[in-house]
């Protein structure tokens, strides 16, 4: 542990925007104004850009009011960016800390968030310069490792789950005209945000009925076989897939898609994946489907965010500034689960370098073997995260009027 | 007036399922309790078809505290259909409601349910059958005439809003990367739901900043000035755009699309509007473009329902069974507003036959002479029917520290 260290603390956030990570700004301005040793707050603007070209923000001027507020605030309040820095940016961004005397450096993002906090730091030590960089964890995608979940994941879990029991409903009821409705869901590499669709079962044939995530490949003859099944069963079909899932080759389906379409018109790719899907269903099944692609309205929504997840995202920027003034570095806050029944979490630290070379995609165990749908560990996993159950509706027990005449 | 005709009472929801057409079903439930003509409490399966099929349900035996909890459950709980009855399905229901004494019936619906009520009541009276069939209204289209506005609508109408406003500051926090975002919105030949999306604005900047509707041709040209204005003053452009917006040839762009590439390759339509505009924006203005396309997501959100929609759906269905009893017959229950501030609703009625005859489109003096922005006296009109504002959110004041180093 080093000394106390007296300066200015910056603040940026990166990458998509979430319905908590201002709550994470919060957490960091509020528990920045308990220390002495932080003189200036700053925020960059637009992420690492902010500070590139020194677009710096003063959080001291900000109501208390309006930090409180950020609380209820989704999306980045400070602007995001996606930026990977070429080594003379990272010289610059260097000078700009030394220059506005930088001493605190907190990053709220991914990993490629973590990889560039971490580099700062070493480029700092390597010259001598007193910094402390540490990391927020934020997405969305919960593909961070070594943090039991990240902040952000919580709230578009509660929101997808929400969304998709409300959508199936309508199908059931409409079930007569649109059959197959498929739900496109966020998500490249990891299918965590698609898999928790199945929070949305309130019971044994509730929607989603069948779910298909990157981990596991998704090949058209079984999926079709699969929306067939369902079909005969129930007579409709809810189906949620992540837009990165992938085909047996691993490349996604999209990218396949695109591929087909230039050699076959030599035009760009229309559509995307649920589109795809649906005409296949159509083409092959004869079934009506149709699609939704709720797109960014999912990752930002306020309304249904998780209480856990606002409170867990103002925790872990409020940690990260105790522990930069405690001289710790180079590290970034993670989610420690200390139980599920009742759940309990805490916080620990991880290395920034390690964080950022690794992706956290959902484990066999969370997974069924036809790959398309979870299972109860990752439900009893997910389902603290949203922040209690979705409020209860209710089904008629229909008790059938005797029929007085025939057909 | 007729005098108190006893006998069974029968419900039935038809066309696309919402937030609150189960408040108004139990609206009829509950209120049916009351009165001592009413016999058996019935529901149909799947609107219509239940009828036709003699699929009834017995909705006395129904738990009251099921009943009570459809005020707060999305959907159709007995199940909808989109179905145009022949001459003889006519006669078939005729012969159920003989059959089953039922002497009123009550259907919650759009134009077309409206439609068959008052033939069926029609039917029934050319046949000297006593029979009181009442119009209960429910579209997330808005577009029933002879009503200030329809259950359903203003549920939807908090649901776009607040996705609208949740997704501007998403592309305004990284519009650096995307900087349009076009999102589709329901409704096909009326703009009702689309242009509630300007009830997201909390500030003149804020998103939405184009708003297209059927009531207005979308030229292709003008759009992309319009879009590249917006884009050269703000860096980034949120469009609404209803699914069913027209070219200047009357019909769809969507279905002009189907035409173009049935010509072009002989393959069916992909992808649709949101997607081609994209790919416009994409190719002619060359800005990165995404979309979102909630879909049916909207329209069923219990989380984001209207409680002065709630409210008034209830409301309808309670009047219908008191006007049935009380005689009325062959009209449907209207919303009839007192006046705006305080907001101030009752009921009214009108003929079945005018109903089912009209579509409400909005008039011009709530759209602008550019056709891409809705005017003051539409918001005037359509805030109160979203129950109170949004939640507020919070905006940084991002007071400058001074730039230290040159670029």
């Amino acid at each position: 542990m080093k000394e106390k260290l007296k300066g200015n603390l910056l603040v940026a956030q990166s990458g998509g925007p979430t319905a908590v990570i201002n709550s994470s700004l919060a957490g960091v301005i509020q528990e920045g104004w308990a220390h002495q040793e932080i003189t200036g707050i700053y925020g960059a603007l637009h992420g690492i850009e902010g500070v590139l070209y020194e677009d710096l923000v003063d959080l001291r001027r900000e109501k208390a009011s309006t930090v409180e507020g950020l609380r209820s605030t989704p999306s980045s309040a400070l602007g995001s960016c996606r930026h990977k820095l070429t080594p003379q940016e990272y010289t610059r961004i260097l000078e700009v800390f030394q220059a506005q005397n930088i001493r605190h450096f907190l990053y709220i993002g991914g990993n490629d968030s973590m990889d560039t906090a971490h580099r700062v730091g070493q480029l700092a030590a390597e010259n001598g310069y007193d910094l402390r960089a540490l990391g927020v964890p934020k997405t969305i995608d919960n593909d961070l490792a070594y943090t039991d979940h990240s902040p952000g994941y919580g709230s578009v879990a509660r929101w997808v789950a929400t969304a998709v029991r409300d959508a199936g409903l309508d199908t059931e009821a409409i079930g007569v005209v649109d059959k197959v409705k498929i739900i496109e869901v966020m998500g490249r590499n990891a299918g965590w945000i698609t898999a928790a669709s199945a929070l949305a079962r309130d019971h044994p044939d509730a929607a989603p009925h069948l779910i298909y995530v990157p981990e596991r490949p998704l090949v058209t003859e079984r999926f079709l076989d699969d929306v067939q099944r369902v079909y005969d069963r129930l007579g409709h079909v809810i189906i949620c897939v992540c837009e990165g899932v992938k085909g047996e080759d691993g490349r996604t389906l999209v990218e396949s898609l695109k591929a087909i379409d230039r050699d076959a018109f030599g035009h760009p790719q229309r559509g995307g994946l649920a589109d795809f899907l649906c005409r296949q269903v159509a083409g092959e099944l004869k079934l009506k489907a149709r699609f939704d692609k709720p797109g960014t309205i999912q990752r930002v929504s306020m309304a249904l965010a998780s209480p856990v997840d606002l409170d867990e995202a103002y925790l872990v920027g409020q940690m990260a500034v105790r522990h930069a003034v405690a001289g710790v570095s180079d590290r970034m806050v993670t989610l420690v689960r200390e139980s599920d029944e009742p759940y309990c979490c805490t916080t620990g630290l991880v290395e920034l370098e390690k964080v950022a070379r690794a992706e956290k995609v959902m484990p066999d165990s969370y997974l069924n073997q036809a790959g398309n749908d979870v299972t109860d560990p990752f439900l009893q996993y997910s389902r603290p995260l949203i922040g209690g159950p979705l409020p209860r509706y209710v089904q008629l027990e229909r008790h059938p009027v005797p029929k007085l005449l025939g057909r």
